[in-house]
């Protein structure tokens, strides 16, 4: 299986999906191809959800807005797992989560284009790992230097959690870093988020539609929501924003 | 086969394939995910729309304003069939579509999250249910009381047909819940749709770009359209509005 | 395997799947189904841009103004290929890309609408030509006049080319029917493009975020771009238009 992620919304990722056709019988699966537009950091975070979910494949993530310039390509090996994807961090925080990390670099050759090595380079690639041997990994590979990408902890302390919003989701539900056990423990009782009040509650339809809401989301972390509504705006954060909670 | 429809938008089914995956070989085809947000009745229509084309398979749905409450979470047996969501009465029009149905609860063990039952409910109930005999499902659900859906039907009489717009598609085609052999008796002829004069037609293009017209929708129902353009606009109607004809 | 693209959004690309999956076990791609709306020129842009990269095929394509009218059914044989679609030329550019096309005309059988010959016409064609020997094609098929359609080609002279904008992608950039030579022999140098000056680059990256560059698309066409921004803003051109290069 490969799976396929990027940020090329349409129809660049058919490209890929041909190229790889042409070259393996791989069953794919799309994970999202509207991946915020050459946001490094949305795409990490998103894999590093999405991911573990999956049994072992080749997972190909390109968002690369550094395509054509001399940043590497990359095969990180993790658990049964392998990923695809330029070497700017992107694919590391789905990495760790997936195993302990293996970085290999692969060697780009001459491509058809230098606008777009999703086809011309991470499809191919992406194939090849597929059909290939650890050995065969090892073989055709170099060591490589690599850029990494980790997310900020969050800091929990009495009667406070500092953290930051780390993702926003379609729904406009605002992910933070804060463990999702200072909410948990907390279900029914109120907490100031950056100094507003808010429940806490286990589910977004145990407040009223419209209603702000501190809740774990199904990342296991705190997130601000609105029951049929975006928390993003409610809360008034954004991605990189702080999260402060107190009780 | 097993079909995945949702309104999550991206990347969230990404994660519900990834655990069909993990449990089933089953074939993955995606009905749509960006089904109107949290609009039970829209997705309920578009359901019975769309299953029926499709051969024997397993159907998931998720919409699920919801999640993490009491609700239930159902399979629902119809003809050769099986659709699996939440008991909001979404898979209903669908069901009674493929054939006569049969509605079981399943047991929700404690589900990893409150927030994701599409991930952490329904996407192993619908790999479970993809390879389970008959018996089995009976074995390992209970009787369920269950929420129903039906779409209003609409009255035609001497002169008149009076309805109501039950979804307008991404074209902007307000389609309605009046028969289409109203349309397909008059082709050629005009309407007065809710007072406004209108001409009736067999396709789209046989009126100018940017004029109304009346037309039979690939659903079988009386659809309110604009060749090239919206109809829900040009006819000045929204879901749940009055469509009244007149001949 | 069979591809699939269209202008439908969604959920009726859905319909097309399930249509197919009951008379075939052929496996699916999609290719785009957000091709710009019933717009045969972009899509037969896309689709020659996109369909040579799969392996031998059927093509389905939809994009249908003319749908219920007598404009005719098509399927063209090109290579190893087939492709499935109305007789309006979106089908020729690919065709020719990919082999030297046979154009046949599909019988149109009274099919269930008038408005949906996606779903009622061209899925079960596309699924029939996926099972069918070319002896079948040609005896239930009939011989057909066709709508071509040609994109226009680029003028490149004494220190000047002369083309127009074919497409606009989802990121802004702006494709041009100039052959990518002409930025290919000048990475380094400065163009007026339209009058105006920008610098040739091998890759986006050259440039600073926001400033213009000219460079060769994946297409192997001049593009007209901005780094993290949208060419076809920033040079102020759009479909159809113009696009001057001198040195």
């Amino acid at each position: 299986m490969i799976t396929l992620a990027s940020d090329f919304g349409s129809p660049y990722p058919a490209a890929m999906k041909g190229v790889i056709c042409s070259r393996s019988d791989a069953r794919l699966v799309d994970v999202a191809h509207d991946l915020p537009r050459q946001d490094v950091r949305a795409a990490a975070f998103w894999l590093r959800e999405v991911l573990p979910t999956f049994p072992p494949a080749v997972h190909l993530a390109v968002v690369d807005p550094g395509v054509g310039t001399d940043r590497a390509a990359l095969v990180v090996e993790a658990g049964d797992h392998a990923l695809v994807g330029p070497d700017n961090g992107v694919l590391l925080p789905a990495a760790r989560e997936l195993g302990d990390p293996t970085v290999h670099e692969i060697e780009i050759a001459d491509p058809a284009s230098a606008t777009f090595h999703g086809r011309d380079v991470f499809a191919p690639a992406a194939a090849a790992v597929h059909g290939a041997s650890a050995a065969e990994l090892e073989r055709t590979t170099r060591t490589a230097e690599w850029v990494d990408l980790r997310f900020p902890e969050a800091t929990v302390g009495d009667g406070r959690a500092t953290g930051e919003v780390l993702a926003v989701d379609g729904f406009g539900n605002a992910i933070t870093n804060v463990p999702g056990r200072v909410a948990a423990e907390r279900v029914g009782e109120r907490l100031a988020v950056n100094g507003a009040d808010a429940p806490v509650e286990r589910t977004y339809a145990a407040v009223d539609a419209g209603e702000r809401l501190v809740t774990v989301g199904s990342h296991g972390n705190v997130e601000l929501a609105v029951n049929r509504g975006r928390g993003d705006e409610a809360f008034g954060v954004s991605v990189g924003d702080a999260a402060t909670l107190a009780w």
